[in-house]
């Protein structure tokens, strides 16, 4: 399962108690964050998010409203004494911000801050039972998206059938990922008579700050759950794209073409109070659309 | 009148709802921003301040919970479409700072943002009712304290008497000015005759982040109103001291050699949730002090 807990979904300006991006994905045992807008380590205390376990944080790109926090929880890490590594995914002038607060304030942190430069498409972590990598979105500077896989579980043991056939519980590995047994005598065991399927590992695309961009569905083609960008309602569709944003209308139509399950907006603009219209707008083009609204966590 | 409306009233770590340190202070007809801690501006939004109108911005020092807001504010001050400019006084290492995090993210602001480096204590700006200078405090990086003064008043108009001694109209302004009128046959009006003296001019001491020091009680001689941080309370001194912070009774001296007015108190350690032991430790030493909270505005 991949849960993913909303802690910002405003655009540039916070506004009506909404806050500046920042998002919690857990997948399986690891939780990672994804953007981090001022006020994130106070959000992260209002939701009582266990902000130790955060192994990983990714920043989408470099405006203020989706890392101007990163700064102050990097801080309160070292305060609140964490002592495990923390990596960090970011534009490469990331690096260079954060080493000078760090230098203009003398802090020495506790713990070991490692920086990766996000650059072409592909795998960022690989871990034993995730993995997330990043893909390149359109906007006014250069920006990334992000895709968390649940790794495919191991097959299911069928242990009456294994028993009866007499294969050795040394091959019971082998047989969770799929491998057929063969005995001394040349007979075949085929893996499906003594193994069940497990389900298939879930998938989360957060696609940040992006134009209407077709090419997006299919870097994301297939996901269980995309969190695509509405800054704007419908009507403002020219706006929208001139400042490399998109509408209602366009997130619902890249969530078709990729043929998502479930649709999460969000990044809305401070012009807009009443969110109502943004959901009614995306559900006429894609039905199974959800508000993200800050302290819910919403499943893939 | 000097008002003080407190944003921030915490250290270094955001709890119990109390934000990083941040300040508005009002002199007259100007307004001020005295650090701004990350979150200002939700804040200022919070309590509707008229964040148009501050005209400077003056940074203590470059630990994070002083300045971590000041990206986020500028940046929405420029959403916001401010035109007229914008006075930033701060450490050196702070334009360098923010110029970075405006080139990063493509950033072209509407208005002037003038940047003034601290350095040795003195006037700062120097406006036609108001005056602001800074002072150096110990702390462990370069800090500075920031003392606002309500320029005295001009003399007020004795009418009756003025127009008995036949002064004409157009040496009012002298008047004011508390000089004397000659009439052309070389008798002498005493200005203390026809000009009453106008109330003194309050004066107000923010001194940041410090630890236990007597001489800041010079530096700050005789202001109406003293900001002094209590970060802990007395049992803590040594913890206080090794820090470059205060203690409550450490405050309450220093507001006594200064003879203060009054005194304010913040800058709490996130390990107290409750603040009335501040109050009633600081009170043994200095009676006249509040607890400077959040969204409160005390006066000078």
């Amino acid at each position: 399962m991949i849960a993913v807990t909303i802690l910002g979904n405003n655009s540039a300006i916070p506004a009506y108690d909404r806050h500046p991006t920042a998002q919690v994905v857990t997948v399986n045992d690891n939780m990672f964050l994804v953007d981090c807008g001022e006020g994130t380590q106070m959000q992260l205390s209002r939701y009582r998010i266990r902000r130790s376990r955060i192994s990983h944080i990714f920043i989408s790109h470099l405006h203020g409203d989706h890392y101007y926090g990163l700064a102050g929880l990097i801080n309160s890490f070292g305060l609140w004494g964490r002592e495990h590594d923390l990596h960090l995914y970011g534009p490469e002038m990331l690096k260079e911000i954060i080493d000078l607060q760090m230098k203009a304030g003398g802090v020495q942190l506790p713990f070991k801050l490692i920086f990766h430069v996000l650059g072409e498409d592909g795998v960022l972590v690989d871990l034993k039972r995730t993995e997330v990598s990043c893909f390149k979105v359109q906007h006014r500077v250069a920006c990334w998206g992000f895709l968390f896989r649940e790794k495919r579980n191991p097959r299911k043991l069928d242990m009456d059938n294994i028993l009866a056939a007499g294969i050795p519980s040394s091959y019971y590995e082998k047989l969770q990922q799929g491998e057929d047994y063969t005995h001394k005598d040349g007979t075949i065991v085929k893996n499906e008579s003594v193994t069940h399927a497990a389900p298939k590992g879930k998938s989360y695309a957060f696609c940040a700050d992006t134009i209407y961009d077709e090419s997006l569905a299919g870097k994301v083609k297939g996901v269980d759950m995309i969190y695509h960008e509405t800054t704007y309602l419908h009507n403002l569709e020219e706006r929208a794209a001139s400042r490399f944003h998109s509408t209602t209308l366009q997130a619902g139509q890249i969530a078709k073409l990729a043929g998502a399950e479930k649709l999460l907006i969000g990044h809305f603009s401070s012009k807009y109070e009443k969110l109502d219209a943004f959901l009614e707008e995306t559900a006429s083009v894609f039905p199974n659309v959800e508000l993200a609204l800050e302290g819910v966590t919403y499943t893939a």
